[in-house]
């Protein structure tokens, strides 16, 4: 990560976004990509479906793109062709669609498009997943686990993900798939990112500057353990529930910001350039 | 961390080095930090043992250390501390005892002595660990995990740690405790770190323009898994092995060197500086 410039928005989407609202968070995708001038490329990765690629190539020109290619990588080796890699040079935003985020850090990791991806992002690229392409966007990754209020040892896998920010770890499907407690549980083992549970067709708009603006119909639930106080991970049994003292939680819903410097919530921005 | 300056040496030790081989690693680590000009803080946190700090000070102060004050954080308000923070400052060197590297997450993750040591190491600072200290230096740790040389994707739980680098996640008792499988296991999730596996009285000095040198007993296991062509864990069943195909494996033995940018190893540094 470079500290110098301006790096590009990073926009983890908690999945079904496309269906829903008339497309407001791609709409805004595409509007930060430099609407008619944008160029985006898909990457379908995650998917098992065929049509990932073509369906977001039209929806995102639908919208206003100027041009959007999907980028398929299917195998490790597709991940060092030459000809895609200077595709991607070329982009103002990438999007990463959903489906199994190990597909993505067993495909890409490590390869030169995760190199490229994290080096774009740094230099002023916008990059968006949705689902599991928002799970995939940052260092800590939820790999899998399970649903549940209470948070438990086993809950949770995490594995290292794309690394374009290591302040949050995200989670989606969040109130549809009732994910509290497996993030939690990520929080417990080392209570230093921010969990950021997505709901479905809500988007973390994360700007450089570190702020975090909500958009879409759903909420953001903002964990930060930065005053915990006590976790008990590292003396729970396994299948027992994990003690974790002193969180604090937001529930954000569309325009709510959260500063993640200052660990500060509100329901919208101060200022009035909304 | 910060691309100006020099960062201190990160140091993860495999355990069990005090106790054998005249102190050959800790001794290297004190003339590292000064000689009879070092001034080091040790972190007990990770151990149960109330004499733990106490022992690392007169171990080291025997070595030639100027002076050594052990800073036992015990809790997550020990380590908001102003006193102890001050101390910590003034330090050459930090060296974090081993136990439980999820006493270590769970208690320093997110706190300011967290961050003050990461800033530590940017500016210069060395810092070592040994056993649960050395697991916890590092972005991605492995917080526990099974015995055995086949990987499966239950074997190894991976955790935030202090996160001085995420070029490599370290294991330690490596070959006493037979843990090829969970390593191989952290890499498969996403291969893009190093794997680095330390025998007990072994160390790997990682110097700050990211070469690493061996010192000890022992052996280190290098598992490179830049050249992987592909990994099962996106669709592996619990319990059955992954798949991993093309990892680059080195066990190198004291005053073996590998360079992580160019991913070289060789049984001894090439100029004659040694």
């Amino acid at each position: 990560v470079q500290e110098s410039g301006e790096r590009g928005y990073i926009v983890p989407i908690g999945g079904a976004e496309e269906k829903l609202r008339d497309s407001e968070i791609l709409g805004r995708f595409v509007r930060l990509c430099g609407r008619d001038r944008a160029r985006i490329a898909v990457i379908p990765t995650a998917s098992e479906e065929r049509d990932t690629g073509s369906r977001y190539e039209s929806l995102l020109e639908k919208l206003g793109a100027r041009t959007v290619v999907s980028l398929p990588f299917d195998s490790r080796r597709d991940a060092n062709d030459e000809e895609s890699l200077d595709a991607l040079q070329e982009v103002d935003g990438i999007f990463l669609a959903g489906g199994n985020q190990l597909r993505l850090s067993t495909t890409l990791g490590g390869t030169p498009v995760a190199k490229l991806m994290r080096k774009l992002n740094a230099a002023g690229v916008h990059v968006a997943g949705t689902s599991a392409g928002a799970a995939f966007l940052c260092e800590h990754m939820i790999a899998q686990g399970e649903e549940g209020p209470t948070p438990r040892p086993e809950m949770v896998t995490l594995s290292p993900g794309l690394g374009l920010t290591n302040r949050v770890i995200v989670d989606q499907h969040f109130r549809q798939r009732d994910r509290l407690g497996r993030l939690l549980a990520a929080l417990a083992y080392n209570p230093f990112a921010i969990g950021i549970g997505l709901d479905e067709d809500t988007a973390a708009f994360i700007a450089p500057d570190n702020t975090l603006e909500v958009r879409g119909s759903g909420a953001i639930t903002v964990v930060d353990p930065s005053e915990v106080e006590f976790s008990s991970m590292d003396s729970v049994r396994p299948g027992h529930p994990v003690s974790i003292i002193g969180v604090r939680l937001h529930v954000l819903v569309d325009a709510g910001v959260f500063d993640l410097e200052s660990k500060r919530a509100a329901p919208a921005r101060a200022s009035s350039r909304r």
